[in-house]
């Protein structure tokens, strides 16, 4: 039986999310694993380093399959591009480790949210970016960032509703890049809760327009209340930009 | 009467192209001709200073239209985004002097073809960008486009089929920009034949490519047959960025 890692890249406009859902074929994984299946004649199950929300994008998704037939890795991304929607694409397939494991073998991920911060919108870029009016301080944004890094609980930075898990996680570092009008937001850290880069985001979005200040970021973490964080910038400015093992 | 001027963005993806057609409503022209029609309960013809084909897209086009209501220029903003698709924008609008006429008045149209080199297609630009996988020869694909620059007979690079109307036209300047594994073209010009923009294209990439020699350009303006200079490049790398008056 064969391991293989398959790296992915998707446009997720058009999709649920990842996660394949009952009733619908609109996700990223069922997609994947309806061409897989067709391939092998096999039923794949596909495990991806992790799930992204609807209309969240992937350059550089992982995910790991197990099949008894013996195509080689040329042949599997070949045939995946042929059947695949064109906004689903399998850029490499490598033969892993039996016990390789694409979600719990992940040691990093980077994120990155894209923020258009201009007056007037810029509608190429509608489906990649948080259209942002008023002009953010960016000094400030940047300041403000730098209080994420580290090992924390990010228990006020999550829509999570077990109470049982863990919500520590460590962020590595933080990136501010502004590009013109266009300011991008990196994150890289050993993982990530649901929503949590998506309301990191937009906590420094709301420093950054002034409507809180980033000396309050400290007693958020220990509040540990959703309420006291920023709001949820919204799906299409975020890409999984790499996974590393 | 009001004469309106409109700056106008879109994606071309989507659309059968700029210029109205019987029977479809999916070109830009219908879409806001059908807006402004309902905006001012009049019949609105629309002014384009130049056509765009299917798949083209506009950063900037500008185009007029005639009125007898009194609406100001914030409102037909307002309330063509209000009914427009998204993939279509109203940027800007302004009241002219009455025999302001948008194709006939352009005196320069700015045009951008992308390329993006890379071995590996990126999915993120399938609709923005011409994808070439072998390495282009980049210092040849700018000394052959010097050789477009001047009053030309461009007979030889446009699909145009009737003999009679001039083919000459005057190109200012051509710049080629190299961004990471992206190419662009931007060219100046007083006006453009029909897939003048990408014939031009298309043989720049086959001298890029070494299919073609450069020194055959001046070969090709002077036999005035389309099949001796290159193919037509494809639709989705070209964009209309600006026009002047």
């Amino acid at each position: 039986m064969k391991n293989i890692k398959l790296t992915i890249q998707y446009e997720g406009t058009n999709y649920r999310g990842w996660q394949k859902q009952k009733g619908s074929d609109k996700t990223i994984q069922g997609k994947l694993e309806n061409v897989l299946s067709k391939m092998t004649g096999e039923e794949i199950t596909l495990i991806g380093s992790g799930r992204t929300d609807a209309g969240v994008h992937a350059e550089k998704q992982i995910a790991n399959f197990k099949m008894n037939s013996d195509f080689d890795c040329e042949y599997i991304i070949n045939y995946c591009n042929d059947f695949l929607p064109q906004d689903i694409a399998v850029i490499a397939a490598k033969e892993m480790h039996p016990l390789f494991h694409a979600r719990y073998n992940a040691k990093t991920k980077t994120y990155r949210y894209n923020i258009n911060n201009n007056p007037i919108p810029n509608l190429f870029q509608r489906n990649f970016c948080y259209h942002v009016e008023e002009k953010l301080n960016i000094a400030l944004i940047k300041e403000a960032s730098q209080l994420f890094i580290g090992e924390h609980d990010f228990r006020a930075f999550t829509t999570l509703k077990n109470k049982k898990k863990s919500t520590v996680r460590t962020i590595y570092d933080i990136k501010i890049i502004e590009n013109y009008e266009n300011l991008q937001i990196y994150i890289i850290g050993n993982g990530f809760l649901h929503n949590m880069v998506r309301i990191i985001t937009g906590t420094l979005i709301e420093v950054g327009l002034g409507k809180l200040n980033k000396d309050e970021i400290p007693n958020i973490f220990e509040e540990k209340a959703r309420s006291s964080a920023g709001f949820t910038a919204p799906p299409q400015g975020l890409a999984l930009i790499d996974v590393t093992y």
